[in-house]
């Protein structure tokens, strides 16, 4: 079986539990995790019986791409007629049937008009049901995520050579995505979250690293400008700063996010101590990773050490910018399920991806941390990051 | 007047016509086009009085940034009450209310939030508003436009003298992002359209830039993988094929969009002269650039010009996969209004940015083609962009 006709049988099971008779999935990723093709329409999956692609454009290509069944959307205002043709079992039912779509991606506008199409049905929010079928990795997958972890440290190593002091942030990074971008990244890396952007991540230097961004992690980056609020900017990374690099790239559709205090010269010994409490509280993570671990107790755990430290108000950035995690998924997007913070009962389970990161915000001197990317297995955990840990002190 | 308050005069303007009583801005650029920031929250705009911009993250940036009232969002169950402490004659009217968002962009989870926080009102879809009012840019927004156009052009410039016959579309690429990034581009262009994205356009060599794609352009290149399935791939650049350089760049938020036929060696005579035709039909249509012409009569003319040369059948793609426009606004986002299409009714205004990119595709020999961006102006217009026009041809 294919591994697309698998998860297409996964996502059969998960409505079948919620009741709901079909998913239309209308998200690129989405469509492409199911399908293998990231053509623009839309996937419709019936709780029984073979899906169908119905595709704007290319048809073509879907159909090169896809071993699903391909049919061409044609004009929007059809495809209501479409689906009661080809599934009448739901859309012509003496029963309102419930569906379900991705509510935390899909435009209302796009919503609006598939409600007026198919007006006799219920829409429920599957996004969550899609997101927890994508939390558990073939290996296929966890494949690709090693190559972009290969690809992110060999990025870093050939761009250390290149490291001088008095060089901009934006500069240096300006040579890690170009090794990046040789060795076959996207050039950006996909987020699921409303109005969330990121390229490669970033290279912030002292206390540009610790400025608070709208961005929904721990360090932001000053970015270069209000219009780019985030990631590296024209700061001049100098001696004896921290210079956080946060890296990830996108290659066949798969990410990896690592990050890696780098220094020319060397730390303070208040920022080299926080740097050892990041890598504590990382090697105790790792003693929790295995099946059965409720993703939130990770947060709380790192959290009593961060307390203990006495770090805590530098604990994943700093007074009210801190953000409350300490980890996530991570797959084809940068913002996977599970997360690691409060509310998420979820247990560890074999094939979850997650990126955990450590860091400590001082916004007087800068941001330190590490954040390594893991595979959970049957009886604990791999490290899919490949760059070795600890401060990485240049001396040029 | 600041320009952003202006900007926000001119939308409470268009809801008053419109019967709106408040519209809530949610999208990272409206916010930004309105505020001068670009943190997470929402800007609600009463049809009268001072509007107020709730951040989640960060309320420190967002009053460093914006001149706008900031207050901190809070817990998202309360924002219903603080607006109705805010705006009583609009939360506690004895009418039901109108207010518009962005429902071209806004996903319906968020949205579901919103309606049930503030039950007592009706909600509009504002997002042609919006971009009605961010299609006439200011001589600020010209002038930034104008920075990225120097850019891409002297990026390009850079990046000839490194193209080899043999290199790969990437490789080739790679090269002109790297100086991109040097000059400030944030490393990604943004679209407003849902599941679309771009980074920097591509370089599309011989038949792999005739790639029927999924992306909303005339072409848009094999891409890395069907995760990647668009802009430049592994092909190699082989003599005397054509090269599409469709370029842009985002600098300070403001983008450009660029596109030369290039060739190492030379091109065939059916692609000069398809080239040719595509130039004339440039220069028939900066003819009618001017206040009064209307966007589709753009589109129509090409139209008849690409029949009249006997390349109907090869004008804005090939085939199923033809693209129905001859260009589109751009500023802050690539795909901004007017599109240069059937039914398309306004009428060309002062400070309107257009890309204008009539292209021809050759399923088995590529794509040639010229995209040229252009101001219009009182008495006609200007054009940004800065490289010069003709086929590039380089001989190493």
């Amino acid at each position: 079986m294919s591994q697309h006709l698998t998860r297409q049988n996964k996502l059969q099971q998960k409505i079948k539990e919620n009741g709901i008779q079909g998913y239309l999935v209308s998200q690129n990723v989405d469509i492409f995790y199911l399908t293998g093709s990231m053509q623009t329409g839309y996937l419709f999956i019936p709780v029984e019986g073979e899906p169908v692609f119905y595709v704007r454009r290319s048809v073509q290509r879907a159909q090169e791409e896809s071993s699903c069944t391909v049919k061409a959307l044609g004009s929007f205002r059809n495809f209501g007629e479409i689906l009661k043709t080809d599934f009448p079992q739901i859309f012509n039912s003496n029963n309102e049937s419930i569906l379900a779509t991705e509510f935390d991606v899909l435009p209302i506008q796009i919503f609006n008009r598939l409600q007026s199409i198919v007006p006799n049905v219920k829409w429920k929010d599957g996004s969550v049901l899609i997101r927890e079928i994508r939390m558990i990795k073939s290996s296929d997958e966890i494949s690709m995520i090693k190559t972009a972890a290969r690809a992110v440290d060999q990025a870093l190593q050939q761009a250390l050579g290149k490291l001088k002091a008095g060089m901009t942030e934006v500069e240096w990074m300006s040579e890690i995505e170009y090794y990046l971008r040789l060795q076959g990244h996207f050039g950006l890396m996909r987020m699921r979250g409303f109005n969330q952007e990121l390229v490669t991540g970033m290279v912030a230097a002292g206390i540009a690293a610790a400025k608070p961004t709208y961005f929904d992690g721990p360090a932001g980056g000053e970015g270069l400008s209000p219009a780019n609020p985030q990631g590296s900017g024209k700061n001049k990374i100098n001696r004896n700063e921290p210079v956080l690099v946060d890296l990830g790239c996108c290659i066949d559709g798969y990410v990896i996010d690592q990050t890696r205090t780098v220094v020319i010269g060397e730390l303070s010994k208040d920022l080299v101590k926080a740097y050892q409490t990041a890598e504590h509280i990382l090697k105790s993570t790792e003693a929790m990773l295995k099946p059965g671990t409720l993703c939130e107790d990770l947060y709380f755990n790192a959290l009593e050490l961060a307390e203990g430290a006495g770090l805590k108000d530098h604990f994943m950035g700093y007074g009210a910018d801190q953000v409350k995690f300490l980890g996530h998924g991570i797959g084809m997007e940068i913002d996977e399920y599970p997360v690691l913070a409060k509310g998420f009962k979820y247990a560890l389970e074999p094939g979850m991806v997650i990126a955990i990161e450590p860091k400590f915000t001082f916004p007087e001197s800068g941001v330190v941390g590490i954040e390594d990317t893991y595979l959970i297995t049957e009886n604990g955990f791999e490290k899919l990051t490949v760059t070795r840990d600890g401060v990485i002190s240049v001396t040029s």
